[in-house]
């Protein structure tokens, strides 16, 4: 099958699928992004961005994809005096890692192996020691499907009056993100994850000390340039004005769902593809207990690789899944359920795992895959 | 009126107006941002940048607007050990000033007041003292009206050795930017100027010099990475992906022209506008011979301000045209003429403007501001 992206199933770990009316809204011709308008649209953003952090607070938008606000956070909020821990265990803590050394030179990493949780004595052992400024860690791990449970370590790191920065690109609208309940200071959102918007734009929240901790860090990132011109619902530099009109257009959608509403579908959608997996005979790729509700990572069963099963999901059927970084490249595939998702998403990815495992022999029991999704359904 | 997008003559000094190809081209659906399709894209951006910029060489495209672009380029390309010259007269080379200060401790700034010609004896005497390992400079100040004039100071920059780094978001596909006969070693481009492609992506140009002397800059705006991921056709973070798509049509639709005529109807455009302004009895903000042909600089007549002039225009005509910006607020306006503005844009605006001074009785003579248009039509 050619690839035609308007009829494909489309389930990668982010970018996720658009809802028409976001498109459409890309489609206005140009503002002045210094006009009345214009400021209208960043105010009910603004208005808007509470619905998505599940959370008031100081919260910015950022003409950049995840990994900007990532940069923002870190270059304006890692101390330059005290330790920062690093919490890493996939490829984005890694990611996490690289940039928090740039700004410096007093990092400690605590890892786990990509996949395994986070150990959290040896966190809470770290901060014993004293003089740890700030903790980073990634929520959700997309990479390996794994999300990190911070209840473990929010109380040790809110005791130690360390600042709390969460990478929360595809946790935030995908999962529960406590910001409140567990302190975090600083979380950054991606457009293009559990909110289903366009790629191109990160939001960060920040709490009330972390927006009076900043110091300057990069400088179109420079977040304390943008707080001060969103006062006047304005950006510091010229934004990515119809990624701006889609983020509207995405929260509002959030907003009508409700984000309760969101959190309970990805989940649903989660516990069925993990039903639907344990049925086809597959195993998850990170411990049960830990698999992430924005993204289902399978390991590839023995003698079928990327070239047997996702190539031909895509080939064949116009569905779109997501293979492994890295090392996992060829060893696991990511099915993504998050953002606007659905259950026909669902039925249409696992009938055409059931029939390619059904012709490579490899089926335990035909329609047991489906059923199982069906009976999770509300 | 009530302000309607649709139907709005939208000149102000960009972004400019999009074409409606260019505003359909990100209204399709979600893509894999590491998929066969979108790889594609990006290697037909590829194909196509040296139509933009009107040059081979590196070239890169930075999911972030054009301060992103002018951030890459100064962290990664101005000397730490060697001194850096700035060359100042408006609000971008103000701007300059600041991100170059932040990645270096050896700053010589050249200024001029806003809207008069750089002083190139200045230029060249700095040169002469030694040691500057780089030259910034604004080719086109949209803020004033200006463009500067390299050909005065790239014989001198080439000569001592020091990188050429070249400000040309508003400039490229504006105005002639001789990137090879002038030696210059970056240029910027913003996509939402000559291009006319929506704000949020800036273009990056690059001698094979400046590609061997890149240093770690910014995380985000890393352009070694970035380079190395275009190599292929991939982006080191998650692209802003229906900005890409924008761009790729309207480098498409900047071939179908030819990057000659654009240059020849805005140069055409910009006659015209100088010419109406001289029949209205107005008089231009910078001096003449430096006018920019992107963008005319008007001085407010006295006792007719934003208030009396700018509003009017938007509220009575639907004309969008730009005030001063500093302590040029309420002082100039600014007419916008790049991108794929054309002569139906100028006559509606001077007609507009020949309506509002006549009934303020300070018309010098009705018609004669459309008859200069009309004059200089192709």
């Amino acid at each position: 099958m050619t690839f035609d992206p308007e009829t494909t199933t489309f389930l990668i770990a982010g970018p996720v699928r658009i809802h028409p009316r976001v498109l459409r809204a890309m489609s206005m011709p140009s503002l002045n992004h210094r006009g009345d308008y214009f400021h209208g649209v960043v105010g009910e953003i603004r208005e808007l961005l509470p619905v998505l952090f599940g959370a008031k607070g100081r919260q910015l938008i950022l003409s950049g994809s995840g990994t900007s606000g990532l940069e923002a956070v870190y270059s304006s909020l890692v101390p330059k005096d005290r330790r920062t821990l690093v919490l890493s265990n996939g490829n984005f803590g890694e990611r996490t890692d690289l940039i928090v050394r740039r700004y410096s030179s007093s990092v400690t990493t605590i890892s786990a192996p990509w996949g395994q949780p986070l150990p959290a004595e040896q966190v809470h052992a770290e901060l014993a020691k004293g003089d740890v400024g700030a903790v980073c860690v990634v929520h959700n791990e997309t990479s390996v499907g794994l999300a990190n449970d911070l209840t473990a370590i929010a109380p040790a790191v809110r005791g130690s009056g360390a600042l709390f920065l969460v990478d929360g690109i595809s946790a935030v609208a995908g999962i529960p993100v406590e910001i409140e309940k567990w302190g975090i200071d600083a979380v950054v959102a991606g457009s293009q994850k559990g909110l289903a918007a366009p790629a191109g734009l990160a939001l960060v929240h920040l709490s009330e000390r972390a927006a009076a901790a900043l110091h300057p860090g990069t400088f179109y990132l420079d977040l304390a340039a943008h707080l001060k011109s969103l006062e006047k619902n304005d950006t510091p530099w010229t934004p990515a004005v119809p990624l701006f009109l889609a983020l509207r257009e995405a929260l509002l959608l959030l907003k009508e769902e409700g984000l309760a509403t969101r959190l309970e579908r990805t989940h649903r959608l989660a516990e069925a593809s993990r039903a639907a997996v344990d049925a086809l005979g597959l195993s998850l790729f990170p411990e049960r207990r830990h698999a992430s509700d924005t993204v289902t990572a399978i390991r590839n069963p023995e003698g079928l690789g990327d070239a047997e099963l996702r190539k031909v999901l895509e080939r064949q059927y116009n569905i779109l899944v997501q293979g492994g970084q890295g090392a996992l490249t060829g060893k696991i595939f990511r099915i993504g359920h998050m953002g606007i998702a659905d259950w026909p998403d669902l039925l249409v990815t696992f009938a055409a795992l059931e029939r390619i495992l059904g012709k490579a022999g490899r089926l335990p029991a035909p329609g047991r895959a489906l059923a199982a999704i069906v009976e999770r359904m509300p």
